[in-house]
């Protein structure tokens, strides 16, 4: 089997499952508990908490779980919005959002709050100055992503925070969902980002856990509101083995960082060099401000879900871009704000590689490629 | 180590960590993946879903998936009130709920809905009549649990479902997360119930994991907006090995119903005839009515945390009522709608059986009660 969907989810890494299994079944205490089974299950998770903190170079009490980057999105938004409403009615999330971002930010719309969809070119980056241009005087909130989903953009938070550093009023959210480990942390928060998402199954963590860093002073109301836990801003008994196994995750994740992301850029070097071969091959994904894990192109004439089919013969998994669009048969909606053709935009896939692949399969991915070109271009 | 404290959680049963780790390891696909990788993750989700609706009684599309109780209810009362708004801008929530309950319903409140908090009796029972007396023309929402995580006691939901059978433009939503494997189903979920909240960790599954039953034709907004999962209603790469440990636990908690509870309530009455021979213990959960799990009491003069502290020195591990409100040192929200007096109030402690408890442990408590029992007489 050639794993080649590691955007949409990964698979858990055997130590990670380990600590899961290790903690569920010897820290067994409700941390809210009073009694001493109590305060060791507390100690675990505060301690998980320090771990990530640290990892981010952020404050423990920075740090807030949740059960996944869905959540997390959620809860920025419309935590934020709702705390701010007396501020300002102005929302700015960007064109290319992935959805748990942008139908928050419909949602939103449904309330009474006033979006705006900051446009991207054609490459599917952010327009810096567009974005600057739907500022108003009530804009509350800036959601923008640091890589996007469906082809690897990186978008330009560093430039984005310089200009919203002499707007302090507007907080400003970047969901860090598939940035994490796959290009520098200085890259996607810089200082002035109030609020990231981050989901643990992306980066060999266990699925149905999250976090979100909420800076210091910022405010949020809760999304789950209930017994005070993380806080009193997200409440539910803690999952605790989920979350040791996250922070597990992330250390190992961003353990010999340079290696792997070096590793990662030289395989997709070769499938793009590869790919780049074909004259009916469209590329949306170059090397420059992108991330080295994901490659998107589309073969013209043939629909997306074809070529996956194709390769699923072959014990290959690849994607037609995002997982939540694909069964539902719409093109890519980060393809189409980049005004792709339809009949492209619906060519195209989404290769998304692990640090645990290898060069070898990337050969035997284009072996295959080639075969299944061959066939489809007789078909055509 | 004797565990008294399962209703703040339960350890996770080893063949349910075991379907957790084999899921987590053999099924790896994301459900929403177009490949056989998300097809095997798909049909492993909706097996679950299947095994827990036929456990309910229920159909499969009924089922959603969630992180935990507090999600659930936050959904269904956040998800039910902005759904509903335009009909009606009332909604009843007892006054004995779990804060997750409560504290969504004061959430509504500053979102400018009016809600009413149903008053229970002396014994903690939500009274019918005065709930009846509560409903107006725009009342659009009722949320009554089933059983009290406090001092266990049942309350009136089939009464309820029967004020509630003429007002049909009324959601009836019922907080089951204490209530599912300690009482008959037929107590809590009767036809009229519309929505009703799980927590697998209540009933040794994993934490982070629960579900709630939305009966067919009912309407609800989702507190996750996103890729479109769950039917769209609740988005995020879904947590199948969480949500098929989940069947299992569900499974094996319901299996045995009639003897499991059996012994559970041979466990409490023995508790109950030792404790009522001390004439300054005050018991807030006798049989009648109760959860045959939950014995709540308190020594007066003692206040609740020296007694968990006292019995944690033997190994014994029991609560101040909930383990939410522990930490912060208020009395149980509870007592205090009962007219319990403080002093009285802060003195209540928990003891929620498992059917793993054995009457050994019983004998076991009531050894260590006594002598404590000394200690403080002589303190006092
Ligand atoms: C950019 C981005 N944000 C948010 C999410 C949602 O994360 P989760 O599946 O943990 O809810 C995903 C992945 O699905 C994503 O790629
Ligand atoms: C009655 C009741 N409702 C809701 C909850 C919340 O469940 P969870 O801890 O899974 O969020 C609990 C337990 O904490 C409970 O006892």
């Amino acid at each position: 089997m050639i794993y080649f969907d590691n955007s949409a989810t990964t698979v858990i890494e055997p130590q990670v499952l380990k600590t899961y299994t290790d903690v569920a079944t010897k820290i067994m205490g409700n941390p809210s508990s009073l009694h001493n089974l109590g305060t060791v299950a507390e100690r675990m998770l505060q301690a998980s908490r320090k771990q990530i903190a640290d990892l981010l170079s952020k404050e423990p009490a920075e740090i807030y779980f949740t059960s996944g980057g869905t959540e997390g999105d959620n809860w920025v938004i419309k935590g934020v919005a709702f705390e701010k409403k007396i501020y300002g009615n102005h929302v700015i999330v960007s064109a290319v959002e992935h959805p748990a971002v942008k139908e928050s930010a419909e949602w939103l719309k449904m309330q009474g709050f006033a979006v705006d969809f900051a446009p991207v070119d054609k490459n599917g980056f952010v327009k810096v100055d567009a974005l600057a241009a739907l500022i108003r005087k009530d804009t509350i909130f800036v959601s923008i992503m640091a890589v996007n989903n469906e082809i690897g953009a990186i978008q330009p938070i560093r430039e984005i925070a310089e200009l919203l550093a002499n707007q302090p009023t507007i907080s400003f959210h970047v969901d860090a969902v598939q940035a994490i480990g796959k290009i520098p942390l200085t890259e996607f928060l810089p200082e002035r980002v109030d609020f990231a998402t981050f989901s643990a199954h992306k980066f060999h963590g266990p699925r149905g856990v999250g976090f979100i860093y909420i800076k210091t002073g910022k405010k949020i109301q809760p999304l789950l509101s209930g017994g005070g836990q993380e806080n009193n801003r997200r409440s539910t008994t803690e999952n605790v083995a989920g979350i040791a196994a996250t922070a597990k995750a992330l250390r190992l994740a961003l353990t010999d960082f340079d290696r792997k992301t070096a590793k990662l850029l030289a395989m997709k070097q070769v499938l793009l060099a590869a790919l780049a071969t074909y004259s009916d091959v469209v590329i949306f994904s170059q090397t420059e401000n992108f991330a080295p894990n994901i490659i998107t192109f589309g073969m013209k004439g043939v629909r997306g879900e074809v070529l996956v089919h194709g390769f699923e013969a072959h014990d290959i998994y690849i994607s037609t871009t995002s997982a939540c669009s694909s069964k539902a048969g719409l093109a890519s909606s980060t393809l189409v704000a980049m005004n792709v053709p339809p009949q492209i935009a619906t060519s195209a896939v989404r290769i998304s590689l692990d640090e645990s692949n290898h060069m070898a399969e990337i050969e035997q991915f284009l072996t295959i490629f080639k075969q299944l070109h061959e066939k489809f271009q007789k078909i055509k």
